[in-house]
């Protein structure tokens, strides 16, 4: 492990921060809730797996071999057209006509792909699906009837709330709810869910409507998983009956994680997750954000200022610099004056690594207070990290060094006032958690490329016009001279019909 | 229908030539043999997508509305570890120490995905996976076995080729296989293979032998599909029983797609492809590439130059270009030679598409024989593509014309030799094809851009120095003039310790 300090995680299971011991160290196993692949991702899904990339990001700088698995819900709830009776009338043409979830999927997929990229989130170590994984969900049924937490009621399956709630009590841990409250409900609260025997039981197995197009065959019926069945069977499959970390969204917490939890005690007896984590909302101007009125923004929308509550466009790596300002488990609220004082800080911090990555240590030392401060923030930082992955406290750590950083380039603060030591450690800290912990790009390196082809173009034609009049006062030598320079920078001037262009040669 | 030209496709079906009817116009149902994901993807395979890539293209561009299926095999045969034992002895531990064969389909499933996307192919439609069909393929096995055409054995599942070659005459009509010379095997050709019946059968279901990492249940074992299956039954989920266009590589067609057909006479009944494509092979150097004498590149290698066989790298366009330079069914030899050829070729290109769409007409026409060749070409650039998507010819068409558009901007050629009809069409064409058809990227626009930003500092620098010229002068006009010019062109000089820099504003 790189760095000796405790790292300590909020467990939404005990609603304490815990020093975090890995089950089986050094490795470590760590299951996210995906997007579900129906529509556009939203932008608060993005904090969410923004966040959790620096979870993974953290533990892999500590040295932890992290097996990372985000799922993709693909199973989804379409259904076709019942009465257009088509399969039966022209049995050959049906298929491509007809409508295929898994088009929709897999449009969804690419573009959640896209953003992700975009966001320079790493790719999870495995992405399962749901799809993909039924066989594992049917096995995990029958697990759950045979254990006795089951039961069958026309085709489709239901959690036997009633029974776990009264031999177990790990249920309500997570969301908080208490069991007395649950096993009072009666069946006079099922409504219409007839099938149910108590309302707090959930489907893990969902006999399809004939208008369904997503269909298994199983035991049971034809029909498709419930929601919750497939990230316990996922997380099951790629890390195990008991696994380290578990996030997602807190909105996720219950039912989706309550019911998680009731399926892997029905299955494999034992709760799965040692640290529960849930990441907080992401609000717009300080309402939550809702399609249905339109006080809502697309990842893209934002990226490029198409949209009528931002004032211009802000990049991707903007974006994640925004939401490390803040804590995962805070409320973040996107707001025009927020994410212009992102910009500046972002250009600011690379700035700053930059500026510190041309010092050069003079060699000669004459250490001051300067020196220990410094050092004291960049443990700080590791500190903020340490606490439950707190990006806001290590980024407003290293912010205090960058007047350090721009004061030593200006020659305000003698370079012997630090020693080579701290200097070298200070290129490497900024380093690591700019590009490795925080995952953020230098967009002034390699991003704002087609701002550079716009800006050689201006640039040419100045260039252009300089020759010209060189030409048209007849200095020929400076015309020439130029032109050499030019051709040494790779650029070629062309004369034409309309006037002269430039080539790259 | 854009072009009222009828598309020809050579079918290995019937090993010519035949004039492409859709079952069921304008839906298009096309499946092709993606990548398998076990390790990075090999050149050959890159040429086959970009082939199918184009024809997707293309019949879109005809203005089909085509599903394009191309599948992930991720069902491999990865085995662990039997005599570790871990799993006995610490099963809290065995899950995250043990080789997750899902973690290394991840990895080259997004391997895969970016040099496609560097090759700019377009995603198909659903790019279904083996590991995510074991349902389909499990119900597949059921029908065979139903139908008569499978048996068991031991927990494995085996297709009944003789059965199927004494019942019906599909069988061998793609690779050209006689029926006569497989049924006089007999079971003395089955050397170790005890549980076949017959030379000629094959697995559809394989029980797991203990070390094998892959394994789900079902009716027969715990094992795993046939390697044929799952194009069976994606194929068939996807597009229906009987579907329009079969594409893959050439050495796919025996065994593998021989019995894809098998396998779908056995479930359905009817063989499942009106058309059948195959692409051909890619060699380097003139010979077969081969991983294990260490004559063959991977595409990053390409792209980059790091290769002992290239003298440089060649951008992804060059090597699409350099694909498209050749009919798919032909074989096609790397080389360096013929690398830098399509690398000015497509150059060449670009610039006469650039230069063509600056070309305004005169208004005065005075038609002369140019007008009548420009609309041939154009003609037969579609003929070509609907000669079996014949990129060579297509493209050699559109290179007749490029020194006409050269021509005209240098004023060789008057405009008022063609039509304004003509400009507005060739500028069409060749949009066309150049982006839509051929699916090219201007890469002197969109790409080269880290090229751009060298070429921006390069060029700043010449404007640094112009500008210490002018001040070393107590020019201040001038420098004054400059700095302006350059503010006004959104960049700023600014002075420092150790000289003067540039920086975006």
């Amino acid at each position: 492990m790189n760095q000796p300090n405790e790292l300590k995680i909020y467990n939404s299971l005990s609603k304490e921060k815990e020093v975090f011991k890995p089950i089986n160290a050094p490795h470590i196993g760590m299951y996210v809730c995906g997007p579900t692949v129906y529509n556009e991702v939203h932008l608060g899904n993005c904090r969410t797996f923004v966040s959790f990339d620096i979870v993974y990001r953290y533990l892999t700088h500590l040295g932890y071999k992290v097996r990372y698995v985000r799922n993709i819900t693909d199973v989804g709830h379409l259904v076709g057209d019942v009465d257009s009776g088509a399969e039966d009338k022209i049995s050959k043409r049906a298929r491509l006509e007809k409508l295929e979830p898994m088009e929709i999927v897999q449009k969804y997929t690419n573009l959640f792909h896209r953003v992700m990229n975009k966001l320079n989130a790493i790719e999870p170590s495995i992405e399962p699906t749901a799809t993909g994984h039924i066989v594992e969900q049917i096995e995990m049924v029958k697990a759950i009837l045979a254990n006795g937490y089951g039961y069958e009621v026309n085709g489709s399956v239901y959690f036997d709330m009633e029974k776990l709630l009264k031999e177990r009590d790990e249920y309500g841990q997570l969301s908080g709810k208490k069991v007395e409250d649950l096993l009072v409900e009666t069946r006079d609260d099922l409504k219409n869910q007839d099938e149910k025997r108590h309302p707090s039981d959930f489907a893990i197995w969902v006999k399809a409507a004939p208008s369904h197009i997503m269909r298994w065959p199983s035991p049971w019926s034809d029909g498709f998983p419930g929601w919750h069945l497939e990230c316990s069977a996922m997380s099951t499959k790629y890390l195990g009956e008991q696994f380290d970390i578990h996030g997602g969204g807190m909105d996720l917490q219950f039912p989706h994680h309550e019911n998680e939890v009731a399926q892997n005690i029905g299955a494999c007896g034992c709760a799965p997750v040692k640290y529960w984590m849930h990441g907080n909302m992401l609000e717009l101007e300080g309402r939550k954000m809702s399609k249905s009125t339109g006080h809502t923004i697309f990842p893209d929308e934002l990226f490029s200022g198409d949209n009528n509550i931002l004032s211009k466009g802000y990049s991707p790596m903007v974006l994640r610099f925004f939401m490390l300002q803040a804590h995962y488990r805070s409320t973040l609220n996107i707001t025009d004056d927020a994410l212009q004082a992102a910009e500046k800080g972002y250009l600011r911090m690379l700035e700053a690594y930059q500026t510190l990555q041309g010092l050069e240590h003079s060699g000669e030392e004459n250490l001051t207070a300067d020196d220990q401060q410094i050092n004291k923030m960049l443990d700080l930082a590791y500190a903020g990290m340490n606490d439950d992955f707190n990006t806001a406290l290590a980024l407003g750590k290293l912010n205090v060094v960058i007047p350090k950083i721009n004061s030593i380039k200006n020659g305000r603060l003698p370079m012997s006032n630090i020693s080579k030591v701290t200097l070298d450690r200070m290129k490497k800290v900024f380093h690591d958690f700019i590009f490795d912990v925080f995952g953020l790009l230098d967009e002034t390196q390699v991003g704002g490329q087609e701002e550079d082809h716009d800006l050689l173009d201006n640039v040419m034609q100045i260039l252009i016009e300089m020759r010209q009049e060189a030409r048209n006062n007849k200095d020929w030598a400076a015309s020439d001279k130029l032109r050499d320079a030019l051709q040494a920078a790779g650029v070629q001037i062309k004369d034409g019909k309309e006037g002269a262009s430039w080539v790259k040669i």
